[in-house]
């Protein structure tokens, strides 16, 4: 996670106040996207109170502009870090469509789902135009 | 959710600047936490800023509360909704007897682990405790 955000790549979608978004690879969860924070840390309590503040406002402008291109039912916002402590947030937008909609998407087995080259660039276009227009 | 913050009951743990804290009655995963927005919203970025601000403070002050009292490898934040919109937080502390350790709490099927009354006050009191030093 420390390597992801010092680089870019395919599923880079764009630099915000104190974190870097990139978009999931396994899109199964259409719009599932990543928010880690730039620097090393690992529980909310070690930031200072305007690094957190940034930080969930990070999230929050993130999450919008999820919302503005996938219309979910609602959005799902998790910080976990059990596999890699590294903060990094899942925002997930959870859709009509959804397969088991009244529980977190942890319990959907699936086969992961990535993009064709050309769908995954516009899907990461749309999200940053949203994020640039919120 | 909205009945809840209304109320206290057994399970209050206490007030924070902008929510309320409720222990899980399943306590299988020892210290899950809700932290519960004391108005009705149910998306981060429908609250104004100092709002989402106070509310992220709330969260990092429970689960430095919760890594003090019950030591986790990692604490786990999830603002999900998927049944109940209104914005509540699950803090999970994720200790070393954990198990299932690399995965969401949601993988793991169990009975719920309720507590006998006198365990039950020790443990909120434990985390008041905590929650009235940090």
């Amino acid at each position: 996670m420390c390597a992801r955000v010092a680089g870019e790549g395919d599923l880079f979608v764009g630099d915000l106040a104190v974190s870097r978004a990139y978009l999931n690879a396994d899109q199964f969860f259409p719009g599932w996207l990543f928010v880690v924070l730039g620097r090393h840390a690992t529980e909310l309590y070690e930031l200072s109170a305007p690094e957190r503040h940034a930080l969930v406002d990070d999230v929050s402008r993130a999450a919008r502009a999820l919302a503005e291109v996938f219309r979910p039912v609602k959005m799902n916002y998790e910080l976990l870090g059990n596999q890699v402590a590294h903060i990094h947030w899942h925002l997930i937008p959870r859709l009509s469509s959804d397969p088991d909609p009244r529980w977190p998407v942890w319990r959907v087995a699936h086969e992961p789902q990535t993009l064709a080259p050309g769908a995954l660039r516009e899907r990461i276009e749309a999200i940053r135009r949203a994020l640039e227009g919120g």
